[in-house]
Formats: C-alpha cells, sequence, structure tokens
C-alpha cells in the first residue's frame, strides 16, 4: 500500500484556556481575539498572551490558542519545561490527570494550576478519507519518517482520525530542531 | 550479526578554544583548568566559561572543553542559536570552513570570529575494538534507536572509529529533548 506523506507543521509552546480562566486572566467579559486560523478547522491563534511561571523561572508572551476548552493546558517543550524547572508527562491534549501544575499570568489576574502542563504526547491528525486510502486507524500507533542531514524517525505516534481533522504531524520545536526542520514539511507515515 | 548497543551522553553547546583565543580571553599565559574527565580519553570539562555573542542575541557562561585545539569552534543546538540569531551549518567538529562567526567573550578579552560556529553532526564515537566485532567501518553511516515514549530513530549517524575513543554517542539537547531522554542513556545501532 502506498504510504502517507503528511504535512509536519511546528507548534510553538501554548496555552488553552476555559472561559473562567479567561475572564480571570484578562477581565469579567473578556473574549479571545482570533489573529489567524490554524490548520484544524476551528483552531486559531489568539492576540492574547500570558506568562507562564514555574518553580525555577518563567516564560512570558505565550500565546493562547481558541477557541475556549473545557479544561486549562499549558503545552510546552521539554526545553520550556526545564527553564520552568517543571517535570510534566507526556501527554495527549486534555489527558490533565497528574499533569504538573504551574502559575498562568495575564493582564488582570493570574490563575495557580494545579494540574494542566504537559508535553505533547506525538500524534497525527488524519481525515477519515486519508486513513481508509492509507489503512490507518484511529489509534493506530505507527512511525513518522522525515529526510535530510538531520533524518529521523519518530517512534510511538498516536493516530487520531476525526472528520474534524485535517491531515496533518504537529512537532514541538525540540523534535523540529532535532530534525533540522524549519517552516513547514512533509514526513512519511510508517505503519508496523 | 549482533547490534552494538551504545552508551548516549547528552552534549551541552560549549567551545573550544586555541591557545591565542584562550590567552585574548583569559589573559597572557592562562592555561585551562581540569574540572572533570570527559568520556572521550583526553578530553576534560575546563572551569572556565565564557560568553557567546550573536546578532540577536547572547548566551552566558557557557563550558570550554579542552585539550587547546588548532581551531575556536563554538557547538550549539540549535534552539541556542535561534537565540543568538545565528545559522550555523550541520557540520563535523573541525570542519569548520564557511561556518558562522559569532563573538566569543571572557573576562580579559573578546575573540570576534569570523566563523567557527557549528551544529554537531551527529557522530558515534567506535573504539576499534567495537567497529570489529560489530562489522563498523570508519565514515559509515547508520542509524541509532531509541526506545521509550518517545522513542527514536537518528538516521545519518557517521561511525569515527579511531584507538583513542571510547565507545559513545553524543546527542545534543533538542536530540536529548527530543528523544525524551536525561542523563545517560543507551541505544542501538542500526546498520543499513
Amino acid at each position: 500500500m502506498e504510504q502517507l506523506s503528511i504535512i509536519i507543521e511546528g507548534s510553538a509552546r501554548h496555552v488553552h484556556v476555559t472561559r473562567e480562566d479567561l475572564e480571570t486572566l484578562f477581565g469579567a467579559g473578556y473574549r479571545l481575539h482570533n489573529k489567524r486560523e490554524l490548520s484544524q478547522p476551528g483552531e486559531f491563534l489568539s492576540e492574547e498572551k500570558v506568562r507562564v511561571e514555574g518553580p525555577r523561572g518563567a516564560i512570558d508572551r505565550i500565546s493562547i490558542l481558541g477557541p475556549e476548552r473545557k479544561a486549562t493546558q499549558v503545552e510546552l517543550s521539554l526545553t520550556d519545561a526545564r527553564v520552568l524547572g517543571l517535570t510534566p508527562p507526556i501527554r495527549e491534549s486534555g489527558q490533565l490527570a497528574g499533569s504538573a501544575g504551574c502559575r498562568v499570568v495575564g493582564p488582570a489576574g493570574a490563575v495557580e494550576l494545579t494540574e494542566g502542563a504537559i508535553i505533547a504526547k506525538r500524534h497525527v491528525h488524519v481525515t477519515p478519507e486519508d486513513a481508509e486510502a492509507y489503512g490507518l486507524k484511529n489509534r493506530d500507533i505507527v512511525s513518522v519518517r522525515v529526510e535530510g542531514e538531520r533524518a529521523l524517525t519518530f517512534g510511538e505516534v498516536v493516530v487520531r482520525v476525526s472528520p474534524t481533522f485535517c491531515t496533518r504531524m504537529h512537532l514541538d520545536f525540540d523534535e523540529m530542531n532535532a530534525a533540522g526542520l524549519s517552516g513547514e514539511t512533509t514526513g512519511t507515515v510508517i505503519v508496523g
């Protein structure tokens, strides 16, 4: 079977927020302002930025991605986590039980998270059409190979199939840098 | 043939210096002070640290590794390079022609490098005994696989065989973080 060639995008550190936490951070009644649509339909980069603090340090100007979510979540790279002095687990988005705590600071107030900071577990978003065409099922574990001077094969990549997705792989900047990638690039999904 | 299991060590950003540049940075007649032996015989972490400056930023307290060398060389991760605003090529140690310039600052003076900053090309140091036992030759290109939640296979790894080596792989911290590694760990060398 032909192999799926997938577009890879670098995903910078970012925060998702609940409406309640958004209002604590930016003021009562505040709503996110859409700066740019992202590749996943409905997701957007907002104009709002926050500071994230850990026991060892802080990182300023981290973008909030919209829309609002059911839980506030801070997605970091391991490099970021070391700057902050956090040891977040490697998790899929939304799986926050027992993840790392940190403090999120906005212009109107701060939120103390007892959990919410994670390192994103590698995954690919796949449309049902691409999944069928390339023999992939939701929750399959695959590898993704990128070529070049720093060729890498990423293992333990979870396949997530949904009609609300656009077929894409997101890597954090530790992963992008380890592979010597910048900008948009392409990888090959390897099954088995 | 059995596969070579190789010890992997994280290699932080560092600088190698000529005697002349060492004296410019630290003063006439200055010599490096050995703080700790490294795994490669004769190499050591010195007590001396310098600041490296690029067009966009600077990084302080970068260690000098000894002994002195024939050319001053700054080995960075891509994350570091972006902080500094440099675009160093991916090179083997010592292959500095056309590499990136930067400024190195010590307590007694500064050195303007027109070239010398590189991102280390992936390589493994192998003893002649291990090379023979595992069917590896100097300059072979292999892959190295590490397991775990962030399992990765590093491609385009150059084999360097020398009786002055200890069998080791060194990764920068972008690569260590992309693979979720910390401390000393082990990978498997895959030939072909």
